[in-house]
């Protein structure tokens, strides 16, 4: 049993860790913080943890907070987790970070598309936390870059194609789809209810959106070469669930029963993939709540392009579930130690 | 670890008695049977179990049946229990009955809602499944009358009350919200989406709807005089989740902070029971996916009435998840197992 | 042709009028003004908006304002509306409020529930505007003050049932559910979509809500006695739309049909009221989008209660479209001009 | 005046024409059919339109029907539309088919797609009713095939490029999402409710929808050569909207606002149809209810690809209200007569 700390509480990601570390046999959650909720119990901010996670809220100093916990994950905004990382790594405890800041390898890249970085030196060090494609070096790392929830529905989707070199990586097109949970809890006119609901809409279309640098990395890596691709963004109206439909171009000729072949060798060991049947599609409602992603993949010989198409909970495999993943690894625990629920439906 | 069947696995209550088994610690489902989908895996029916219950649907005679399992989960439609249930306890089995068939006591209250009943010897033997109230009879049972989901939000709401004698039972209003998955998976032009989503209506209004006998069988018992109240079911555009509101005239002047606490002292044993503070009022939200009651109570003098808030996820308290809570009664196990996840929020 | 002038065009009230207001035959928008968006098309707001109401929002005075329409609609909150309003009277012009500011006639009672008045001398002069109680005072009324959302929908279910003495004021119970559109455009935390998405939930419970004032004050003019009521708001996941279920004890023994041909004669020359046929009860999404209130009555004989559902668009006719339906009666319109689209669905 | 026909009242479509012709300055519904719900009020089967369109539901011959309107909107599926149509020609009535059955100029692709076609005579003489596309066709003819839905949001989402020639036709991708109402009234398990709502999901990928063709013909006729496209539909969890999110690589080098002028110059003329600015994106809920086509381009000068969104209403512009358009184009109406109303938002 190991003491954790969730930094940053009162956020979606954070309360997605509350759900799920509130029932993991091994991990017992020692401290969490909130500034705008100090002094008051989680479960207040949160009435669905009343009873499971009635843990109080602190504003502590990276120092104080060292002292209360083993392993921590940083549930705040890029800028703010940089700032607060190198001080926990300092004082010999494990990080897992969900901000974006650990995430891009190379540090102009970051700083053309987020601000100037505050501590460079542990972009080296940091392990992209997509245990599917990394697990040997998460088990001995202090610090995991968790990845984000577009770019793990999209790097899942594409990583046996991309390592065979199946596809054309400058033809692919990413058109993605995500539930509201993933702007935030922060009170915003385009979030809220009426302006969501009964409705769907693109946004920051066009390489405008920040997930690209960090797909592009990933895809690039899986390619040995550079990929620059299409990236589109939409708005669903549900909580929950991110659906990536994943065009390329074929580079060979390999027919739908060689494709499922070949991404049903490449995830045999993984628990939290699951390759589909053909003609079976994923859907966002049939991984909600759970760390599983769906995939499935559709040859069109009259276009010679494949479609890819990946389903996860952005809360948990895009998020809180993979983080808890992570720390499974990183701790030697089961990995699938609190993460076992079912997925929720309907 | 006992086997346990699950008759009727491919509706919506079925499929969450699955998700809550395969999780279960001192439980697994050893035969799952579905008219509709004999041969075909449940996962098929329901993707999201894909890994976690891939079990094969069957079509078996309750003579078969009954050497598959210890213990039966009936989620059948009123009519076919009825005819079911006698078989498996004569095989000495002990069954959860998730239909309406035996919860009614006098048989000619049930024969003036439903239909003639063919098995009335079981009704006496038949145990109301509502822990918070029958616990120890439950315990020895081998007949659970596993609980409507309506009557569980309302009769857990007015209980301390009742038995305290501080509302007079005739001034009952229950004003009750469901989730579209109370009225099945079955294939009807009124549950579709585009009839149900971004609308609201009552339904089954004055004495129509069948949860009514019950509640008052319930109420009737609590007061210990015969209650008569008004029901009132409405649709809500939701998979899950009951909210009842509840009205009734108070017998002596009983102030909030002194009702706030009779619930506090009824409850204080049960963990599934969330009594919240002055003010704070229950979500559906708030309990998704989980087994919580999460009750408020609010006095209003001005017109000597108190208003009762109470909420489950239909699907869980309201059906299958009560129904693992009795088992776990029936079975020695610890009351929570299988049900300790929080709820499911955002 | 009149112009009229839109004042708080930025909020959902303000859109509703310019979406009703755009297509009518007898008005022109000629002003709408927004603190927040100055200087911006009102279709930028609400892109819906394009082509149809492409206006620049201004920041006037008052005295500005008067110069540039015939009529106003005020859709400020309250406190502001009570500030502006008389110096748009002070130029002769007609007001249609839609705050709370003119409706309550006791200014006690007002400043009880609200705050100080600052223009109390217009409290007597000002018609509450539902037609269907007040229409020949509203055709020389030169201040409106536009009914509430909530009041509207309970008002109109009770009023045949009042005038007629046939029930006990003091046994009113109103459990009302409205759709989020009521809680505005301001951006909160509560009323963002993963907060209200998939979830129900009472809120100021127990005389607690503003409207209750405004409730009594109309049921007591009806019954010609003090009613004092209960009433309990509930958020619903839909956009648009309110439904109360209403129930109160009867004074005499009237039967089903009698009170549906005593609703039917009531209303027998209101357009927009739709008394619904026995066991037909009515739905948000039948009145989305529309001015129309149906009406729904179901006598309990079991516990001498009568239930009178009643659901309205809470944008139109607990809102905008009132107020043009009040307009159309000051300015000697058809009553339904603007008004005659048919509700839509689904 | 003249007097219309919709044959298949009960359906989305059928409901979507009351609607909209209820309320129509120059057309009376003089006869609407359903078989299933003969001799009702087609306000019974949608309780939406009481006031509105309270015509009986009717069940006629061919024959019968000619003699009871002068232009006749078929809302049938595909097959029974082709049987029907002739007869009312025959009759010399005009008629605007809804159905697939006439949109597919080269029968022997039809009969790939669909099934054997009994009157393919038709089909040479049928005016595919895309009035921005083929207006003054449309004028004098007196068979309208109306467009698909998916192919309405995706033609004219490409009509001006492919027109100029600046994108290889070989390189579209089309990525669609279509609310639940496109789907149909039939009950189906698929889409119920608590299937549908809170999810997300692909459907019949891989050229395996019907629409494929229809598209596809009527993007080569834009090329003057033959464009295969991939075309994958979603289903959303809305009842009214599609997006189409579309990709192909430019021929020239045109930038952003050469685009945007190349649009604004192709529909300059054209009500229903509005170019956004730049970095604005169409949504599905400002479209809502209304027949605007909004569209939006974004070049991406890193893939050398335009991506152009495309927004409908399903169930007007997708359906009903082209269908209303068509029959203003083809009587010399006003053509947006009965079209006017601003989208419905929130």
């Amino acid at each position: 049993m190991i003491n954790v700390g969730i930094i940053g509480a009162s956020g979606y990601t954070g309360a997605e860790l509350a759900r799920l570390l509130c029932c993991h046999p091994e991990a017992n959650i020692s401290v969490a913080t909130s500034r705008q909720y100090e002094g008051r119990p989680l479960s207040e901010v949160f009435p669905s943890l009343r009873k499971k996670a009635d843990i109080i809220c602190e504003n502590l100093t990276p120092d104080e907070l060292a002292a209360r916990a083993d392993l921590f994950f940083t549930a705040v905004p890029h800028k703010t987790a940089m700032d607060l990382v190198p001080s926990l790594l300092a004082h010999d405890k494990k990080v897992i970070d969900l901000s974006a800041d650990f995430r891009i390898r190379d540090v102009s890249v970051y700083e053309k598309w987020y601000q100037p970085h505050s501590s460079p030196e542990f972009l080296r060090e940091a392990v992209y936390g997509l245990p599917e494609l990394y697990r040997s070096t998460i088990k001995s790392a202090r610090l995991i870059a968790n990845p984000g929830c577009y770019p793990t529905s999209i790097i899942l989707g594409l990583a046996p194609l991309l390592k065979a070199d199946g596809i054309d990586p400058n033809t692919i097109i990413a058109d993605s789809k995500s539930g509201t949970s993933g702007a935030g809890r922060g009170a915003q006119t385009g979030t809220l209810f009426c302006e969501v609901h009964d409705g769907f809409r693109p946004y920051k279309v066009g390489r405008a959106h920040r997930h690209t640098p960090e797909i592009e990395q990933e895809l690039s890596l899986l390619a040995g070469t550079d990929a620059v691709i299409s990236f589109t963004p939409h708005l669903l109206p549900i909580s929950r669930g991110i659906l990536s439909t994943i065009y390329a171009t074929l580079r060979t000729k390999l027919n739908q029963e060689q494709i499922i072949s070949m991404y049903r060798e490449f995830y045999q060991d993984e628990f939290f993939v699951r390759v589909l049947d053909e003609d079976c599609f994923p859907a966002t409602n049939s991984v909600r709540g759970s760390n599983f992603c769906d995939i499935s993949v559709k040859v069109d010989p009259a276009t010679n392009r494949v479609i890819v198409m990946s389903a996860i909970d952005n809360v948990v495999k895009g998020a809180s579930g993979q983080a808890v993943q992570n720390m499974n690894i990183m701790c030697g625990f089961d990995e699938t130690s609190g993460l076992d629920a079912a997925p929720f439906f309907p």
